[in-house]
């Protein structure tokens, strides 16, 4: 089946090369296509790394041991798979991947902890591993290649290539990032997990790059749902490789640190809203902003509760400013609220406040305001000062037609 | 928007009156329509009462009064109003709620806390005082009716009405039991509420209806799922009127006891599937069966990720044994599991065991029974004892076509 592009696209950005960084991509051929499926990135000697992981009880291999690498926090290369997960297949794919990471380290010189292995696509067929070896051995020998190329080679149902990119000044060094991903449904027919890399020449210590990965992570990838779903193979991973010449980052007293962290929230809030972007069938970005909570956790938590909700996500689809299947969401969350301290809004129009609709509520704006591609929800719980914001997309007949007229 | 009789509708049964329990329809005029939508139910005095409420945070005045009034275990008279919730209105809503109680207990000479009040319908609109006082003084004044004019005139999105009983012997005493219920999403453009009504002239302690409506309730209505939504006026109550002449049975010890509780499981297993055949756009039922979880209740939770998951329900309305799927809901549901010793089966073939596809897997069966109206998804998490059956619906165009399409 043929998806078209999502009409939420947004443009690839220009972005500049990060020093120690090197791409390359090969054909391994996982799937009957003619593009290439297999990224390799080289980085220089060390680069330090942290990672997010999916926390599935049905993790892959690849996650298992992506989650103990990024405990001894270096990294040397990282090879993506495109159109096989290798998830749900026991031993060999384990061997498979085993295979990928002893190839590569050979090839660098390096320790096989420091090679990362991510795949994406069909699950329950192991990896090819004949095909892996002559892709890894086709990457090694490939011409390096730019950001895009990288970001096109590790999609699958993904209808636009994605990328992000920030500056930082540290001190006088100015640092660069760069980050691409790929996702489109949490799962789509093939298990298009999401799968996010960032990279900086910012020197910074593994484990504080992992702390600040991990507090950005909390407020944009752990804010996004398409469909509530989670894959068995969800992964960002963030590698510095320290060619900028800063002074190591170490902490949150360190000069720069604060700048730093700005421009990887920024780069990860862009990645994660385009994924949303590229959601199935998505016609619409919403943007659901919780205050008055008990907690930012508790906020992001019913931000997700209304998020998830199908009723919401088809009300949305249907340009109904239907504030009462938010009350709904909100009710279940299972959090702490109040029906009678509860207001909700639509695009900056409060349809109904502590607990009532307003009597002079007009619907007028609010209607344009969904006729729009970009909807914004906001709900005060009135119970404290938890805030947390949350993005999605509407749940349409496109969604169906991805999930459910397509046979895999 | 007229909406099809569902393709997974039953019948109405036939069902004897129960004794003690009269039944009045009236037309309220809660909408434009030319129905009745009030129906007042008598109860002869003594009648035990117990009841599960929706846990929303943002519930009703109706389920919040009924939560108390279900604590002091009488009741002579329900009251359900279709059409308007009553829900997210404020003191305005209360009050209404207020006089319905009044007006009935000075009616039958009865304390205000035994008048039980249920609302489904439009919510964020206080319910018209006026029309609620003309609609329960016809009622009073009406003529008798059956159970399927009741379970008509509960209704509002239902495509069919929905009705079930049983019969238990305690000892030489054959005691009765009817139910009827509404739902048809957990929530629809209305607010379609889940309301269950459950009758009986067996004479039961109010302490131990309660205490087996919970333990059926847990294995019925907490295990069907149509969207994941929960309303905020769910609500199922059962009533005995002791008619019957039976010994009261106070405790699981009495004779009888049993009998009468897998007659009431018997009653709400099939109430609670009624409201899943009803399912928005539903067409096809499907059962769950988890085993080998570390509890029941694990094994539920993790049933019921299942069985919310759109990537699960669009699989199975598109006839497609996609067992990766299950794999993924299974992983976040985030329940104790363990990937390599999950079995993943259709209709009685195994697609996936121990955490591997089966070599010899032929999918000619599964694809057979994935084309018929009744679908079973078994998952055996290989780790412990617990187990649990759930059911959902699939889904399909027909879901967004009603929650996306038409403007409530």
């Amino acid at each position: 089946m043929d998806i078209a592009r999502s009409p939420l696209a947004r443009p690839f950005p220009e972005m500049p090369p990060i020093a120690g960084v090197t791409l390359r991509v090969a054909r391994a051929g996982y799937k009957a296509w003619d593009r290439a499926d297999l990224t390799l990135v080289e980085l220089t000697e060390g680069t330090s790394v942290a990672g997010v992981l999916t926390t599935s009880a049905c993790a892959s291999s690849e996650v298992e041991m992506g989650r103990d690498q990024v405990k001894r926090g270096h990294a040397r290369a990282l090879v993506v798979n495109a159109g096989n997960s290798n998830a749900f297949t026991g031993l060999r794919g384990r061997e498979a991947v085993e295979q990928i990471v002893g190839q590569v380290a050979e090839a660098l010189g390096c320790g096989t902890h420091e090679v990362f292995v991510s795949s994406t696509g069909v699950i329950g067929v192991p990896l090819p591993k004949d095909k892996a070896r002559a892709g890894v051995e086709a990457a090694l020998a490939a011409e390096p290649c730019g950001w895009e190329d990288a970001a096109r080679a590790i999609g699958t149902t993904d209808t636009f290539t994605k990328g992000a990119g920030a500056a930082a000044m540290l001190g006088q060094t100015r640092v660069e990032l760069a980050g691409f991903i790929k996702g489109s449904g949490m799962i789509a027919p093939d298990m298009a997990t999401m799968l996010g890399y960032i990279f900086t020449d910012a020197a910074v210590v593994p484990g504080f790059l992992q702390e600040m990965l991990e507090k950005a992570n909390a407020a944009t990838f752990s804010c996004i749902t398409v469909d509530g779903d989670t894959s068995t193979s969800d992964t960002v991973l963030a590698f510095a490789t320290g060619k900028a010449g800063n002074r190591p980052l170490a902490s949150w007293h360190d000069a720069g640190a604060d700048a730093f962290y700005a421009a990887l929230l920024e780069v990860c809030r862009e990645l994660a809203q385009l994924v949303v972007r590229d959601g199935e069938g998505a016609q619409k970005f919403i943007e659901i902003a919780v205050t008055g909570a008990e907690s930012d956790d508790s906020a992001r938590r019913v931000g997700l509760a209304i998020a998830n909700s199908p009723l919401v996500k088809t009300a949305i689809a249907g340009g109904d400013a239907n504030w009462g299947r938010v009350v709904m969401a909100v009710g279940k969350a299972g959090e702490p609220a109040d029906r009678d301290r509860l207001s909700i809004g639509f695009g900056g129009t409060w349809a109904a406040r502590d607990g009532q609709p307003l009597p002079d509520y007009d619907e007028a704006p609010v209607a344009k305001h969904l006729q729009g591609e970009d909807v914004r929800i906001d709900v005060d719980l009135g119970i404290g000062s938890g805030r947390a914001t949350v993005w999605t997309c509407d749940l349409t007949h496109g969604y169906i037609a991805i999930n459910a007229d397509y046979r895999s």
